[in-house]
């Protein structure tokens, strides 16, 4: 996935899409394997020397994606050519350390962690932005008046203020919740060819230990390797914070209407302009905002179905979430970016509503 | 949904189908009236025989929900006749007490959460009697070495209770998750017509804090009619179930294979049968627990679809998640019932797990 | 499935849903097995009596689902329990001649694909209806000016001709691949236990012809037990009809916004009302519809994924597909009958629109 | 979307991922603009030689992707900053006939009907390849007979030309199906701000078949951007032939297990390694299609449930469109390449068939 390209503008927005893209996997492998060395180092099963020698060529500027991507057709996953790689930029008793009882997945499955916990960042960043944002419109409206609208017709009035604190609500409860689960779930994985760590010599879980310090991470009770509980939790958390935000969106795109006027996103020269009219004022952050959004719900079903994994590695659904699970961070990523420039540029227009509070009449006031 | 019917065995197993077919519906939506009435007796907004009157006609059986499903076409939800039919049980003065300031909305998104309840207490229990016969596999076969197999391919053995444990650590994460959000978005819903409460003359508050004490749920910091986040934490947490459950469903079908028979469902007389090979003794429990699994993750993507909801209430989104929402509690309650019998029942083959092994060979054991 | 029940008023409405319920499946399993017996008795495997003996007892009316569901559990499909209640009702020379040859899965697939023919009949008329109504909207609207709307943005003129014949378009288009689909894909599965026909005595490729026949289906070139093209193809047929559908209510319901005003729902006394706003006039035919629309991609979805059936049998696959199946062709004919009503029904107001386009002004005219 | 990078060799495999990249984007969206200026030019709109001297400015060449894509954000699409690069390649008379009559949706909608033609073809062949890669072994095993299982148990015997026909027969229906519904919906988007072609003087409908005649695309009845018909045609197809194909890898897979080992992918030195276990024969080809395959149901009901789209432009709907659909042809071609190389190189073993169906003994031989 690239963080740049002909429709990066809109889907990879923000600062997660460049800690989900290609340079980034590649470092939190790489970042994985030198962590590893290390872990095994401190457990005396690696040379220090070695594990130093091993960490100092574990930086992404070294090796070619393309290149390794090019390899992984052998063998279906990216980590043996990345191997292969690494140990060819080591002296051979340095090499003959690298990746030491690890198997394939638990670098991606480690990676895939540690790319969540850096893509979360800037993402719950944020979305952080955009409650405060929201909050501060609550609280600038508490005496604005709008009429209600249920089923798209028009309904009771409620204060904008009340409006507002709603979608904070939502937001604030999503953003909790994903901040909770990446607290619980975002662990490392190491458990060698089928779970047992059987190849570190009785020093697994001290290495494993190790490793999750090094890496920050969780340490998980048992290797997680076919039980993917972790990244459906996390794919789920995302989604529901991408309902929460898009949920805002809709509103938006519903109050800009040029026929109810209430809210507008403002922004600078040339924004939300339009190839056949230019002058007009198009609510480009709700829209991909929500287009974001829309992406999120099949892709987490694409995760949850791939929860029925064979035995100790799946044959297809593990592989099925790589790109997968990357992208979901990237398009929650860019909506919450897409949020926050919409909830702080918003500019809210009280006499339109009263405007439209009175037209709408004796009706609504009933 | 019916609880019964001509694939209620396989889809409907277990407890949780009772509680969330018509009639559990329509008691929740009752529970909801009869609590209202008696909350507002306490603010003093209804006079206390009014509301007990109105409590004692709110049984289901009272009703004849096809009869209500009917007349729910001319206004798109099943509130507004079960009003009528509940006001033409009650003397006229009762009558003009009942559904004090709320909305279809109000009834049914409160009734959904107490649906959600009642169902989530069999579909744990079943869940937990799961997990507690994986915890006996596990401990009975400490001993029992299993060939490990990734990418279906043969690979280095595991004990086959470090398989079953790691099963049991996917049930128990899930089950935990599932209880906890449960315990934080089971809450009431009480806005009136735009979530205002406007129609309880400055006691909503007080009104919708007793609804949740009368109910045993929560209560929210504010009306989340349009903001979709406790449904979508639900069945986000419903789907990790149901993938965890499914996870084990797998790897049961899978040992039951004539060519590996190391684990073999038990069951009754009967259990197993096929229509052309009577003496076949076929996964069932494992197998319908897959044929669950499979129907959640969609059913979970319109839940997270439906989030972006319009306004003060939604024109269609809403609507949508009734049935679903409903359908996930009985699949996964019937996937968890199914789950418990595959694992209470299992007989797992140590000594046709250690021949695999060898035949296997050097191959695995390098 | 239930053609009534609490919200059938929504999502049972039209004729589809009654040929999709329970009756309807076991109607239709037993056609399947009166068909079979027919067709082996012109092959000379059974006698014309037993044949028209079995053929009588094969109606609906005589079993009980719910009794038949709970007896599913013990085998995990409702064929055996079926046959056996079959059985019972025949004397003991027809009783042997039964299910000739023919496997459970034979059973349901048949089935299936006449409960998909049946509600197809009046899923097709309610849509072929809708369209009606949309072009003769076309014709009368053809000096109806309205404002375009991009992005929710007002944008230049069009006719409201045009807009209803692209809505009209869109249905036309997605009702012929739909018949055209139905047409291709709706045939016999007959294939005995793993789909070599072998217990027909080298008369299977003659039964299958006469069971064909017999059923108005067509003859697949080979059994289809195990690759599921067929329900597939229909259930993307179904969901292009889905979108095609809601697409036109998702602009009803924006045109009948209180701020817009261009078009309302007719319908009868009471048709829209709320519960707290009975003076209201909701779009119900227009909700509904997109309430049924946003259903139908998850469930698509779960046949979709059902694909990836194992060998002769899928392992919870196929069982995935039963009551998604049915529920595809109970929404999207409710859709249809949605759509229907409110096209049939609208209301659109020419002297609205040129005041909205007025209003809207320059900007739109540049 | 790339078509290189570190997980391409599983999920950009084969010729379609260089039809869907970047630059086939960028390619497409300025074939279009080329064949506009042509056929404004045969219709008299635009002069001759600032056609030609715009088409030959056309090449994706002298564009840069990441560029486009960062100024993206201003407006929501990349076809605003698109423009402005195309016209300032241009002297200033030729610059001032581009993009006649045209809006942005026209150019990325008639751009992803280019992509999708030129991403079908090596999808479609390497779809050829694989059926007959089929084909050839149903012939050479009329007589290697396989033991049948159904749910994952042994059943009666079938020959393994039976079971390879049933694949071809799904592969065949698929790719029919495909290929039928591309050549019905590859169409043209021409239709200006509204679907009204207004700004072509009466020259709409002209300049519209020009353009189709250019381009080699269909010329739809109307302009379609609000009515995503044709995307989610060819959604549906692509996930049926992704099912087909994924049955076989399914299968495959299973036949490939140590304790079956009836099939095995051939492929050359180094294919299927492990990192761990050197020496091992992972049936890379299958399990990397069957990755694919498992991606594609949740992108389809993406394209499916952005059908719902508000008036004349989607605000989000269609722009969740744009990637989704690029990468359902990047993954489906790389599925059909993976299908390919994993049927052309599959060895069957009858020998070992003919042992399993023994050991399966007197059961299934009932």
């Amino acid at each position: 996935m690239p963080s740049d390209g002909l429709f990066a503008g809109v889907f990879a927005r923000g600062g997660a899409a460049a800690e989900t893209d290609d340079r980034a996997w590649l470092q939190a492998m790489l970042d994985f394997e030198a962590a590893l060395a290390r872990a095994c180092a401190r457990a005396g099963l690696v040379p220090d020397e070695a594990a130093e020698t091993i960490a100092a060529a574990c930086r992404a500027e070294l090796y070619d994606a393309a290149e390794l991507g090019r390899e992984t057709s052998a063998v279906g996953n990216p980590v043996v050519p990345l191997l292969g790689a690494l140990r060819a930029q080591l002296p051979k008793d340095a090499a003959a350390h690298v990746h030491r009882g690890a198997t394939s997945q638990d670098v991606l499955d480690t990676a895939s962690m540690l790319v969540a916990r850096r893509a979360l960042g800037p993402l719950l960043e944020d979305a952080a932005a955009a409650a405060a944002a929201c909050a501060r419109l609550a609280d600038a409206h508490r005496d604005s008046v709008v009429v209600g609208r249920t089923l798209l017709q028009q309904a009771p009035p409620l204060t904008f203020a009340l409006k507002a604190s709603q979608w904070l609500v939502g937001m604030d409860e999503a953003r909790d919740q994903l901040a909770a689960v990446a607290n619980g779930v975002l662990a490392v994985q190491l458990g060698g060819a089928v779970g047992t760590l059987a190849a570190l010599e009785g020093e697994g879980l001290a290495v494993a230990a190790e490793l999750a310090r090094e890496l920050e991470l969780g340490e998980p009770p048992l290797p997680w390797h076919a039980v993917r509980v972790r990244p459906a939790m996390l794919a789920g958390a995302l989604a529901v914070l991408a309902g929460a935000l898009g949920k805002v969106a809709r509103d938006v795109t519903l109050l800009a209407q040029g026929e109810v006027r209430e809210a507008r996103e403002g922004g600078g020269a040339g924004r939300g302009g339009s190839s056949t009219m230019p002058h007009k004022r198009n609510p480009v952050a709700a829209v991909s905002a929500l287009a974001c959004a829309r992406r999120v719900p099949g892709l987490v079903a694409t995760i949850h179905s791939a929860m029925l994994q064979e035995h100790e590695r799946a044959a297809g659904a593990w592989q099925a979430e790589w790109e997968t699970f990357s992208e979901l961070l990237r398009l929650v990523g860019a909506e919450a970016a897409w949020a926050r420039e919409m909830l702080e540029t918003l500019e809210v227009d009280p006499e339109r509503m009263r405007l439209n509070l009175e037209t709408a009449g004796d009706l609504v006031m009933a």
